[in-house]
């Protein structure tokens, strides 16, 4: 997501466009970030409130005006990333590349298809927008330690979530042999909701066992949930157990490789004194 | 779950037909496994779908016939497995040996025995020969840790639903006594019921307590629920970490040091060579 | 809770009677738990039985039976208890000998007091003897470290929830503040109720905000709340991960001490090699 | 919080004075501290049984005067307080200091502005002050872990809860535009109150999706929801883990290995005395 030496391009100007847009070590470049950051915050604001019908109705005019002024105002900025990047497709295409322009899009649509109503909501996503302030705060290496962890246990949590699937998948079955249509687990999808209402601790009682035997089956998966809400919690503990203690461990001043324990006297790589 | 060595047959043919069926090494293999899993997926949402009255009463005949293609499929399957492993009886009498003739009697049963409708619901458990996936992926070493820490948690977690079930009875035999019929805890198992749903943080609503003794009374249940919820939280941490630990490392051969990383080249406490 | 080896009598036929009792390791002594378990559970089966109105009216005569026959029987045992170790009264007034007295005086009050209905229910507090069972499993290991966990967690466990109990007010005060008398919120005790209910996520909806002041203050909370959760989890965890690391080690052959880390090469408190 | 010697007046009596206040070594200081608990506490629960329309009817002028006893009494206290410290209103602007003159201010003005009725609830933040029992009691380093291992997290939870906010933003107008004002979720605000209540697993039920489509997205956001409860409860247990691990243990002086445990007496890596 960050853009790489070699996305700077040669011509002075666009260099210069490109540190204070990208990067936030210059003070123009720091300017740039905190504007940027109450623009989304505000702009997000707009869609929010647009959405609520007695606002809507009192300060519609207003909430238009700001619309469209942070769409100008995004629509300028994205052109001068294009502009700023040596490969602007690249961008374009990259993660936040897509992001921007489905955060601009729906207003300038609405202009030539209407009755856009609905999709004027992906505006929302502008809120992402939000994470590139990552790169001008001190929480960078907070940042870096979650999302190390959380790629880390991404494969035991996917193979969990299979297994959690197939789990709600068994157990609204057999929820759905036992309670049936008449208490109101009418068909397994349904009944699969209901199971995963239940493991995942929600409960929100929309749906819930009617007869003794309903409720006797309800209580094992209830503290079955207990026992399985524990397996994330798990594997993302000892993931970010293993990406706080790497983190603030020095390179390897032989091989400059990262990642050794901080009691380490050797570089496990080269084997040279660290 | 997986042959053993001596479960491989003698003649070639049937030996080839293992290599296919079982195994996951050699492109054949590959590909029988990947259209198993679709054919699986398949068969579970064919399942799924008839249990709703509108999408059966639309698509009925669609999904009849999908689910007899399935039968068919799976029966021929499982009896290509039959042969192709050499005590075929063991085979049967396996987890996953069981596991298929259930996935496929339902709808065969059908043929001889009318009404055997809610029975057809056991053909769900179809969805558990999906975790025959596990040995053609890369997935393999996450599932043996989190099915190495389960295990290894299990004496634990079984004494920690002997203290649940305990505490549930009685506090479910107190709310009894408190609330009273009147205010719908009409018998101890429906009061041990809420206990459950209380304690585990499902909170349905359906009974929640009407005095305000039992209120005082639920609120301690609730915030003891919070302590006991670390209980198996903290036994399936610790046994991840031991299993993640575990799995990768080898011991130092110089100094026999512990604790090196899977990535580890050199010993990190005297430098020599792994 | 476990007798110590002055509380065994000197006469012998009482020495025999205590071991059959009290110990586990001879066959009478098995064959007496193992009864004794199952008659603990079957009189706490008859206990819930008999409140539910449909049982009672139909098995109402064996229900009362069986709960005679197990009360002369836990009688009788609470006798032979008290004869074989050397000083009853230490034991009629120990944890279990309490629980012992519990289970059986309802029943046997009964007879002299006619209206003990309520108090019946104290009888469910039998299941607490089902706890003596732990000293003839192999889960008596597991069962330590988790009350080893417990008991060294209580301290910190004692200020989290006098934290929990000080938010918990605060925060049912403002939202008494907040929402009101007319949405339910009719007065402060019922209020923290709710921030009960919601700061643990059990969320029975029986009380919920109505105003968009309240929702947003709700949802602070519950986010607050998620956060919460992971201080008990975080106390436990450690110190099962603690208690874990440490039983399974030696003793020290020189001073005998317990409690090293598995990778201690010198005993801790006497300088001598392990 | 706690007034650094520098806080120490020279006049004798002010420094008597400030012993017995602050300080909990003499026994004049630790009967006050425990004076101030019941006084607090007492005081806490004369303001929430206020709040109870059927005790203040009864009880009204009991509590009237409770009330005007207890705000008398921490009024004295509080000017006691600022004579006691050198410059008093470093002490009055200090996080105790605010939170005194809050405890006692509502009553106080109560009786110059009528109708002050509900800022009467602010006394309930004099809760707050039992937090000074910290100082007297042993539960002091236990809060010192908790409280550390919170300030250690405070950024990564930081980071947490962006993403929380940006995910149940996102969330919420998903679901907005799913189900619709026709089905509850009449604005993305209140879609938001609904994501924050499904992602934390309270699930009051007030709100909960009817269309199919809505259940099926409600099910993925609940699963995701068992994920993300794992991020905080993984930061803050390895940061208890820190805290707990470093608290009590020295380095070894001969071989410098770290790790002892706190009772240790001999290094358990070479043998020498700690």
């Amino acid at each position: 997501m960050e853009p790489k030496v070699q996305e700077i391009p040669d011509a002075n100007w666009r260099r210069k466009l490109h540190e204070v847009i990208f990067e936030a070590e210059t003070f123009p470049g720091k300017v740039f970030d905190v504007i940027l950051i109450w623009a989304i915050v505000l702009s997000v604001v707009t869609v929010v409130l647009e959405s609520v019908t007695e606002v809507r109705d009192e300060f519609g005019e207003i909430l238009f005006a700001a619309e469209w002024f942070f769409t100008i105002l995004f629509s300028i900025e994205y052109i001068l990333r294009l502009i700023s990047v040596k490969r602007p497709w690249r961008y374009a295409l990259s993660f936040f590349g897509i992001v921007d322009i489905l955060a601009i899009s729906p207003t300038l649509l609405s202009l030539f298809v209407p009755g856009f109503q609905y999709l004027l909501t992906i505006r929302i996503l502008r809120f992402l927008r939000i994470f590139r302030i990552f790169k001008l705060t001190e929480y960078i290496s907070e940042a870096r330690i979650i999302t190390t962890a959380l790629k880390a246990s991404a494969k035991k949590i996917g193979v969990f979530i299979l297994g959690v699937v197939s789990l709600v998948t068994i157990i609204g079955s057999l929820m759905y042999v036992i309670e049936g249509g008449e208490n109101g687990f009418s068909n397994i999808p349904l009944s699969i909701y209901w199971a995963v209402v239940t493991l995942t601790t929600v409960g929100y009682g929309d749906l819930a066992p009617q007869t003794n035997l309903g409720k006797f089956f309800a209580s094992i998966v209830m503290i079955l949930g207990y026992g399985i809400i524990a397996v994330p919690t798990g594997i993302v503990t000892v993931e970010i157990s293993k990406a706080v203690n790497k983190s603030p461990t020095e390179n390897c001043p032989t091989c400059g490789s990262e990642g050794h324990d901080s009691d380490a006297v050797y570089c496990k790589y080269c084997g040279s004194l660290l």
